[in-house]
């Protein structure tokens, strides 16, 4: 099959050996295009994250679409990236010694923001970055309620915004946040919104009160994007997984069933027990990841009433006791993921289509690490 | 750092860029020792599932140690430890037509024997097979209680067998079955394998009475190799993990922690939230693999009674609410996974250590699909 993609209009989907994660290319095209108009009309500068699709041709379609540049969560997705953006964001404290030498070893064409939530982090960073040729921007990650990373405090963030200052070779460009655990774009989180704004306004006061205006205040998610213009000191945002979405932003409200641009397709290999049929997608392929208020582990296209209730590395199944459809062994079926990040890491290879038609495949070129053995 | 793993002995693990899988090269060797000698002592013969490392290297010391061949669920594996072995079961349904390519384009060299459990997949695996140079052997699959694939009615079996026989290109083998419901080793789990046992002699009698005696009887897992012998009618095991071993293999009392070959390395990045820390391995270096009676994904090695209860993709908390263990930021941990054929299938490089010193690296050569863009 190598080479046949792209030269030729016969391959149609279901011609590719399953499972394979397939990509309508219509649906991708209009999810970049829609977040960009939306960024854009709130006045917000766009920093896509990467780690959904985590390929250099999906970047540049976003970066001509208006983002201003890219936003990484680890150095092998920032050396690929580097080859079609001049500005990374590294939204993930970079803490070990490697890791910091692979950083400083990106092409010096490229601006670096950097997040960090800790004085440990802007030592290492500081020494690490001696040798770049301009001062690598700092900004000081702020945890607004998903306590994962991040300084909630205001005298915190200025603290740290302080000894990024006294740092010779960085400096202080601001604040980033991640509201992980606000599903914005439903009526019942808007005091969640409320007060994510007051948060982000007393430390953006603090700051500037202190002499360290932050030019950049860098937040947002896809759940939250409906939401975004309720942020009063935003200035950019990072969504990622807008530009092919899943259950779970569906569950959310941020887009409807038919802006999910990414379905795995599968062949049903059994159906020897009753009630059920068996793919040949698992674990390994749509990934195990339950979400709050959604049914199994994906959903099938044209059928969801019909999800993925159990799985083994290699098995998927599909729980067909409340329905009358009965797939038959050899069926292929299309599977819409809960968490499609989960799923281009798991895939080496993708294929986008427009309708039936296969236009062409590509390798997920940032997935992975990156390690030489 | 290409390169240069092997060609020095300054490397130890902690050099090594996080997230990284490392294994116990002396534990390893342990535990395919084990199980060989375990298996033999029982009269059985030994087909690891690769599906546990995807990594020739391994397939070869588990061949020298006395398996027979090996066990594979995708074609990809089998085309990559094709180099190393001559007999292959695939214990997963072919039946997708690109896939019944690539298993028939395979080097002719190998002896393949696979699973089905559908006249539609002996249909498929007939025409598939007529070029093959000699008969393709065919075990009829079973449900022995797990309620994933197989056949659970020894009539239905039979007639399976016989649509094999019919079939020109085919050669009824036996029988394989995969009691992923039993955790074998602790007691209260002898009624299953009794009744396990019972099943199979019914299976196998029905087979021989009329006249397609089962030559193979396939089956076992890691979690029930402890109870391989209350099986009269067994003739071959297919465990995986053991190679590696996780929390879940420990917590069927299938082995210690002792004997658990691979961890994650991962570096803490940020202490900020209290009585948390957070590393940088998350869902994509770990896998959110829950398992009943075990608490969090993964355990840190020589602090047990830490586990890693949230992730983020790129992030892992570690709870620290029960201890007076504090770690700072930039610590080394490494964690044991919960499953860890799920660790292997999302990193593509693993390193092998001896004591502290890093001795090897390699790929995971088949994980993924083999697919080509």
């Amino acid at each position: 099959m190598a080479g046949t993609i792209g030269l030729t209009s016969a391959w149609t989907w279901r011609s590719l050996e399953t499972p394979v994660p397939l990509v309508d290319l219509d649906r991708l095209e209009d999810n970049i295009a829609r977040m960009a108009h939306h960024v854009e009309a709130r006045g917000l500068a766009l920093r896509p994250h990467v780690k959904t699709h985590k390929t250099p041709w999906i970047a540049e379609a976003q970066l001509a679409a208006g983002a201003q540049g890219l936003t990484c969560a680890t150095v092998f997705e920032a050396e690929v990236m580097a080859s079609v953006t001049n500005e990374i964001l590294l939204a993930h404290p970079p803490v070990h010694a490697e890791k910091l030498r692979r950083l400083f070893a990106l092409p010096d064409h490229l601006s670096l923001i950097i997040g960090v939530d800790s004085p440990d982090a802007v030592g290492m960073l500081q020494k690490a970055a001696e040798q770049w040729p301009r001062p690598v921007k700092v900004v000081a990650e702020a945890d607004v309620g998903l306590k994962r990373v991040g300084l909630r405090n205001p005298t915190d963030v200025l603290q740290l915004a302080q000894a990024i200052g006294r740092a010779p070779s960085l400096e202080f460009a601001g604040i980033m946040f991640y509201p992980g655990h606000l599903k914005g774009a439903t009526s019942d989180q808007s005091e969640g919104m409320l007060r994510l704004n007051q948060d982000l306004h007393q430390m953006c006061e603090t700051l500037r009160r202190a002499g360290f205006p932050p030019a950049v205040i860098s937040g947002g998610s896809t759940p939250t994007a409906p939401r975004f213009g309720e942020l009063a000191d935003l200035t950019e945002v990072r969504p990622g997984t807008y530009v092919y979405n899943d259950r779970t932003t569906v569950s959310t409200g941020a887009c409807d069933l038919r802006q999910c641009a990414l379905t795995v397709s599968a062949t049903v290999v059994s159906t020897s027990v009753q009630g059920q049929a068996v793919v040949d997608a698992g674990s390994k392929a749509l990934g195990r990841e339950p979400h709050e208020g959604l049914a199994g582990y994906g959903e099938v296209l044209d059928h969801p009433e019909v999800v993925v209730t159990r799985m083994s590395e290699e098995h998927g199944i599909l729980d067909l006791s409340s329905v009358t459809w009965r797939p038959r062994v050899g069926d292929l079926v299309r599977i819409i993921p809960n968490h499609v990040c989960i799923v281009v890491h798991l895939n080496d290879v993708i294929y986008g289509m427009r309708g039936e038609v296969v236009e062409r495949g590509w390798e997920v070129a940032a997935r992975g690490r990156g390690y030489c053995p």
